[in-house]
């Protein structure tokens, strides 16, 4: 395995969700990501960038292209996707037809990271480790799975993630 | 990536250590991974295997063999290990030595998991991914990164593994 | 301080909030309470009566009916009711008028109990202690005070209750 | 209630230890008590002090000495000391002697507030609660309970605090 950087882009999602009661809503908050990887005492040169704060249900054309940009002009060949649920196989197709010879991994969590029972950290090292061991292309990697991020779909009566 | 089942095999270590306040002592207790994985909400077949319960320094080498054993004999093509940290790299090697043909990552905390603050579901999220992504050998997932099990050590006073 | 036993109400509010996924929004669910109680090691008799699950924005003057029947109606003397912040206060004043000779202590919580950071363990601490050293009465135990229940107010903006 | 302001004397015991891995060893730690008051979103005015880092089997006589001294100089009429469980009850000998005419809470844990589950906070919950509500004099806030700090003792067996 290489020791080479990790880009972690978080764009909103569950994963970044709280409650604001002064509204008695929840929001998309400041990313809790950077927190997450102090917490997992990573070690690995890393670096996050908040492109945006979005539910993936409101993500447009414009922004996955952002996304797909900001995966493709960075100097790191290792990327990490933090996202919405919904679409987040939508933003896997872009991305693999605008980000060439990267490893790619998209991963959320289907209960916010601030929830005492969380799917956060664990789907955040899935990826973390997808990033540095699998070979070029978009993997999503959700339910306790490594997928190929242009054949799974969520299955949201199930919660989960399945392959297709 | 395939979706056949893993198997994960309990040894101990800090990753399952509570703290018992009759004897105001922390013992290693019965294996809270079963719960992490629920909690990650892994819908990936899996499945535990509670092997022993020893801090990683009283291992013996009967023990290593017993927990190689039931590596190279289980159905499963792909392995979990959790484990103490101090002698992790010790096991690497037998397991190296003595299970041909398997992808078998360990992993294990420097905080127990049954604290607020602790790298245990992030690193057991790096396991599971390398389960299913890295090639037959052995593996280390620990610190935010994916070692071969046999290029690593652990850096005692920095508080994490470092390649070798 | 006497041991007899505490009568739990739990109506619903921002301590009972869970996300679900499927839906993508916060409902209030299940109470957590006996969940806290059990986590806070309570020897103390205590019984847990799940009333209804409103947000107190929602709830209508039948409801605070039932809630002060409830209270007035059972054994207990001492009785700890969960209740949504916004409008706790209404509550009290209702109890205050239909519940005599009875120690009854309101809370709640700004954060979700299902929230890794939150202030309902100790919120329905501050309760049961206040149930078993206040006078009859009605009391509201938010932002570490214990407050007459007639004496106090919400102040939405600034997240906190103050005397008034 | 009065809103006047409380002072809470730190001494170590079971809520403030953490684990460290380098040394392989429980020790207690830093004061885990002003996170845990932020948590709780406490308002009212209140000033920590930490007095020493002891498991309570460890305190001297010196020791309780120093802690009635510290809760009796203070300028505050409400003290809350956290403390190790098994001499708990000791220490409360001693205040009740040396500090009169205040109000005294005593609490601890029986598992520490850094794992994921406590008692921790809805113990300091009752503590502040009690040292606004109870009149002056020493009392033990533990195991969902007020107790009078002099009728009360540790069941180490049963792992709960019960009136004697």
């Amino acid at each position: 395995m290489t020791d080479s950087s990790i880009l972690v882009l978080t764009t909103g999602g569950t994963i970044d969700k709280a409650y604001f009661d002064a509204l008695s809503e929840y929001q998309i908050v400041d990313s809790g990501i950077p927190e997450l990887l102090k917490e997992a005492r990573v070690a690995l040169p890393f670096r996050v960038v908040e492109l945006m704060r979005k539910d993936s249900l409101e993500l447009t054309d414009a922004d996955r292209t952002l996304i797909a940009s900001a995966a493709r002009e960075a100097p790191e060949a290792r990327v990490v996707i933090t996202h919405g649920t919904d679409t987040m196989t939508e933003t896997a197709k872009v991305i693999a037809s605008e980000v060439p010879g990267k490893t790619v991994v998209l991963t959320g969590a289907l209960s916010p990271a601030r929830f005492a029972e969380t799917d956060a950290p664990f789907n955040l090292g899935m990826a973390f480790a997808t990033a540095q061991t699998a070979p070029p292309g978009v993997w999503i990697a959700m339910s306790g799975q490594v997928f190929d991020g242009l054949k799974v779909r969520k299955d949201r009566e199930a919660g989960k993630f399945v392959a297709i």
